[in-house]
């Protein structure tokens, strides 16, 4: 085992898609085969094909990833309304709360140095930025790139380096030309993220680098020699220069010498957003998309990567979560996990190095509203919906082509009482219900109402953070822009509930 | 390359599985990941994610594939109605007609020995059986092995040993138990197959194996120690055993030394029977299954295979059919392919060899009704059906889940006039109709119908071999039978006009 460098500490990489889909993988069965290098990755690594984000969306899921907790506890939801989605736009009063400990945090007091690139998602105001929750270095926004804004109702998006902007998306540096999609940011993020480990493995010094690349998120884009590359249009040119920058990562780590001693988890943070139609990517075989808690929505495109430690090309049935790399990568490093509070994720440490299997819940919530659950191979659906008949008439489709009675629902339907049981070993698709009268049934759903019943007795609810908007709290000028003559006038306060469609 | 026995000539194998999912393989997206013999030959091999069958049923599929031709130009349709699927149960009087030239024939007049393993589904009167159309060894059954029989109002399907019967299905040696499932029987196709590569090799005579194991066509069957190894029930079973066949195929040609000189195809002879619920197999993000003309029904989960030959873990974009094995045979064999008949295969030898591609049309049959036609990435419905309101009503479905607008209907619907036309590159499950009024669709129906023109222009119409059915021509006393005892009476005729109900 490799023990040289870094003070004999492991290393962490996470590259994390935004809104890539299952299927959208060769390795996942993507019948393109778009990503040659993520599927060399896979080949090299082990393969999770079960694993899950910890919401249907990106401020959620990512909230969950680095406190290793469900929003639920976190405080990334809201209660304005029942089972709805909530998320951190610029004008979100909440972010990412000082009482939770992201792990970044814990493994700067164990010498680790952390960089994220890419999209933060966990709140604009300065207090819940990155280097005020443990990341040393910040090469992104700190929202979605949405656009093209004109700074006048809506500030362009900032970028930061480190804890100052250095610029605005759509402006000078940051250019997307949202016509034509073209953009160098996917470049930039490659070459951050390489540079970043150059110097770290130069230091000697062990780093977590948070890769959170985001130009599979619409309005998407790519750098002019991966326009028109792929045949699957826009999305698929910055699945391909995603892929490419995958490449270029493990192969710095393989480069430096470094490899064997960094653990790679590659994995996105929501489905793909089926609504979108050809706009957004593919869940493959599996039932809607982003947004909702059916496989589509939650079920992630997953691989670890550890040369020498992790045997190559084998696949774990493990049912994983993006809230296990919190623990694994505490477990690794050998620095305790938190004991004052629940954690959501679970270390699977043993899973990668030996391909052993640990039973765990996954708990489906949307917004306040846990949804549905799986133990084992199989799902309950406490409730359902897909979304509201007003959206859903007006052509927005969770659920393209999809119809399944009792499911694909445009009002939310309590089954509470009589879950519907799915076994998603068998019927990945969450086709055929497991009948009530069955014996499979009245032996699954005891196991099911005691894993809830487990949960529920400890949860201890956060202080939900996405129930109130000000236009205030919006980009207008973030630390940083007066050196760059880039700050905004800040309008009037106009604090409200947010509303939130589904 | 190399050169050393079998008198400098290629070998091929054919190894053809039977309603087999495109979704079913780990390598194309299975999340269960039960195939790794199959995965492992797609990384020695190429991977064809656009390759396709003749027809969405066995026979059809089959006839076109020993024959080079489609059903329409073989015979292997039905017009008693327009657009219906037609195959060989035992009561059909039809088969392979003595005009068509299937590609062993002509393998034999250059020194091939071929034998066909498993199903043939060609005709189970005796002028159709293998030996009378170029093979020269047989281990299977002229039909499906549908059961249980109990001999007297059908026979049980008779399993031949070459020209012969040795027994039948359900009885004796070839037994499958149908409330359980076991049964041996893929295990003797494996044993069967190794032999018959051993004797050849042995001999240095060139061959044909043409392995058509059917243990994932209904009733489904696995030996003992695959019973219960997946976790998708008998059918993930069943995949399992195949998998392992396929791994124990490939291996002898290793051990012998022959591999170099082997050419393997891995597909199967239609898409997975969604009709059949959790009994049946995946089409991954396709839509529909056998029986229909969609994507799910003929898009097929196919590698090819051939050490040193064919660079190692490449992906082909080459849109392909299974009738290209006969051209691709002919090709690498070095023999004239018949020039006296249309043949609708094409050569794949540079495809597999450089990676090259060709342009090809798709011509999507159902019946004698030209359903649809792929150009390039596109796709043209020029007729769409499911299947009939009568049999939706009772409970079979085509697509399960999936409802699509004028796709998924239940009356045979005419769009020749206005095609609906689908990009499969982007929309690979035919989710979103090109728009009439776009200049997509006005630039590529032009080339649709240019595509189809030709093709009717040269179309000879076969002689239907599936209108009729007589009783008298059941496996009631095939050749052999009275030397092991096994003749039954034969009852008078009935000849009558066969019904196929979709
Ligand atoms: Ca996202
Ligand atoms: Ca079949």
């Amino acid at each position: 085992a490799y023990q040289g460098g870094f003070n004999g500490k492991t290393n962490f990489v996470v590259l994390l898609m935004d809104d890539m889909g299952w299927g959208d993988l060769g390795v996942y069965g993507e019948p393109n085969r778009e990503t040659p290098n993520m599927d060399q990755m896979a080949a090299e690594g082990l393969l999770l094909p079960d694993f899950y984000s910890a919401n249907p969306l990106c401020s959620p899921s990512r909230a969950s990833l680095l406190s290793g907790r469900l929003p639920i506890r976190n405080g990334f939801y809201t209660t304005n309304l029942p089972g709805r989605n909530a998320y951190t736009p610029q004008n979100i009063m909440g972010g990412i709360p000082d009482s939770e400990i992201l792990f970044p945090e814990l493994l700067k007091e164990h010498g680790y140095r952390s960089k994220i690139i890419g999209k933060w998602h966990l709140g604009q105001q300065p207090q819940y930025l990155p280097h005020n929750h443990g990341f040393d270095e910040f090469f992104g926004a700190p929202n979605c790139h949405f656009g093209p804004y004109n700074n006048k109702k809506t500030p362009n998006i900032p970028v930061y380096k480190d804890a100052k902007m250095a610029g605005r998306y759509y402006e000078g540096d940051f250019k997307i030309d949202h016509v034509t999609g073209e953009s160098n940011l996917t470049q930039r993020f490659i070459k951050e993220g390489i540079q970043f480990i150059e110097a770290q493995t130069q230091k000697n010094e062990p780093f977590f680098l948070y890769w959170a690349a985001d130009a599979t998120h619409g309005p998407m884009y790519a750098s002019k020699p991966f326009l028109g590359k792929s045949a699957r249009g826009l999305y698929g040119d910055a699945v391909m220069e995603l892929d490419y920058g995958v490449g270029q990562i493990l192969s710095t780590l393989k480069r430096l010498g470094i490899a064997g001693n960094t653990l790679v988890f590659f994995s996105s943070d929501n489905g793909a957003a089926t609504y979108a139609k050809l706009g957004g990517g593919s869940n493959g075989p599996f039932l809607c998309g982003k947004e909702t808690t059916f496989e589509g929505g939650m079920r992630e495109p997953t691989i670890a990567w550890w040369p020498g430690k992790i045997p190559p090309g084998k696949v774990s049935r493990q049912v994983g979560s993006l809230m296990d790399f919190y623990t694994t990568f505490l477990d690794v490093a050998g620095i305790p996990a938190p004991k004052d509070r629940v954690l959501d994720g679970i270390s699977l440490r043993k899973t990668l190095l030996n391909n052993t299997l640990v039973d765990r819940p996954i708990f489906y919530y949307r917004g306040d509203l846990l949804m549905a659950v799986r133990v084992g191979n199989y799902k309950a659906h406490l409730w359902t919906w897909a979304n509201s008949w007003e959206e859903f008439r007006k052509g927005t489709d969770f659920c393209p082509g999809q119809r399944l009675k009792n499911m694909t629902v445009h009002h939310q339907e309590d089954h509470s009482k009589q879950p519907l049981l799915f076994n998603l070993a068998k019927d990945y698709g969450e086709k055929y219900q497991i009948k009530p009268n069955s014996e499979e049934y009245k032996s699954v759903i005891p196991k099911i109402n005691a894993a809830v019943k487990e949960h529920l007795e400890h949860l201890k609810k956060g202080e939900p953070q996405l129930n109130y908007c000000d236009r205030a709290v919006m980009n207008w000028a973030p630390p940083g822009c007066k050196e760059i003559g880039q700050c905004l006038p800040v309008p009037p306060s106009d604090k409200t509930l947010c509303y939130w469609p589904h």
